[in-house]
């Protein structure tokens, strides 16, 4: 059992309860919540595993279904106690993408992609779980919306690559790469930052 | 040919309409039609392929292709008989996510997936062309919308095995479970049946 | 270099510059716009190569991102010289949409796939990257809306077709059936083109 593997199973009980508390304040049936954990969880490494043309994580290891089952019964049955949901949501989701975003560019670095590649391939599949959760619940998607977002993935997958030629152990690289895309989004979204704006004002007028 | 290909044919007969039926209430050229109706009759089927490596079925049997093309000519020929467009819409897609859901569960068992994983790859594949025709359309998606809809999927791949373990013939097996899925979403929708809410009232205000 | 893989890289600044335009549009910041961009830009040609099992071209060749970040930083610059900006991003679209279609016709003929298939995967690659973009960008699909689009990538495809019947040599049949793409869509845009409606006056209440 690798720190990979620990971290792809904490990214896919993460992903499964946002994709439920999103559910739930669509006000799904039981099956319907399950669906949209379960879509939500495994969007992002399904896209990268066709892309990378590797097996399909979750069709040949049943741990994946078993946590996407358990996790989602376990949101519905505590969803008083995530009270205040919209900030849950945001917190799972946030510590999803930065797992994804990890176990991403460590599956690009497997089967020899050049660096470039991986941080694209992280950033699609931490993104692409959230962005199917939001298109099925008729919601805008998630990475049109104003803070930091997919930026993070990016920037964390850069620093997995420059960490790794420090002398640091690969799993710290893992630990602090992973925790510089939570500390991005969390930063971006407590102070309501921006990159700044490359619009200036006469150009909203003319755009 | 086997009972499994029929049954393929026939849901791809289903969803193409189904796909021709959405187009022409959001009055789409002829080209728009048969592109909607391609769509919606293959987006299931090759989502299942792509997941499980296969080959994808419409890219290397032309049958498909004439089916296709075929029943969206009939349809929109005959879209005058179709008259109560919107009740032929929800029967044709009915037939359509009940036909996928077994052949994508047969599939899955042909290439040696564990049962659960074939529920899985039977819903996703019934669910995924409708979802893809009203994205498309830009349609509410159907998995959304509040009637039993992938719980039918879910419920009649269960029963596929199930069935496996008495004493029928896989055909009846076939037909059953197929059945089941009809069955169940029509039901649900005639009596406006849901799952009993896990949802209290108070939880509206806070959610 | 053949004239295949120039085509190949030139939809790909025109993909890139459509999604730019987009974005900036939607006012996403830097990273946000380029990631548009890179969806638009490989979003036709990933769906192509997942399909026919084929490698996909830019997880291997990084050449495609390479222009994509750079043409994402030069439309960024330069957008104020790209002014009738609604105009331009017609414009962009529609070469990538027929460059894409040659391009998704070759490479099913090089695996072997029969010309209707062809046509079909041509027309789905030049469509998808920009059904993408206005998907994560929260607009009505381009493909619904009323001018002849995915109709320009089917005649092309058959053009292309038709074309390789007679003497001509091949580099002439791709920039020819390019042309008819791009010919039939500017027609249809500034003639307000369509197809002869199939809708009677009446049907327009009982639908």
């Amino acid at each position: 059992m690798t720190l990979s593997f620990i971290i792809d199973i904490l990214g896919t009980v993460a992903f499964t309860i946002s994709g439920v508390l999103t559910a739930m304040r669509k006000k799904l049936d039981p099956f319907g919540i399950l669906i949209i954990g379960f879509v939500t969880a495994v969007g992002g490494g399904t896209l990268r595993d066709v892309l990378i043309d590797a097996n399909i994580a979750w069709m040949r290891n049943l741990t994946y279904m078993y946590v996407i089952i358990g996790s989602a019964i376990v949101a519905i049955i505590l969803r008083k106690k995530l009270s205040y949901v919209r900030r849950s949501l945001f917190l799972f989701d946030t510590i999803g993408i930065a797992l994804y975003t990890v176990v991403g560019v460590e599956k690009g670095i497997s089967v020899g992609l050049p660096p470039l590649i991986c941080v694209a391939l992280g950033t699609m599949s931490a993104c692409f779980g959230g962005v199917l959760r939001d298109i099925l619940c008729n919601e805008i998607p998630i990475i049109f919306r104003k803070e930091i977002y997919a930026t993070a993935c990016i920037l964390g997958g850069i620093a997995y690559f420059l960490l790794l030629k420090t002398p640091l152990l690969v799993d710290w690289v893992v630990v602090i790469s992973g925790a510089i895309v939570i500390t991005i989004r969390l930063l971006a979204v407590t102070f309501n930052l921006s990159f700044p704006t490359i619009y200036k004002e006469e150009e909203n007028i003319r755009l």
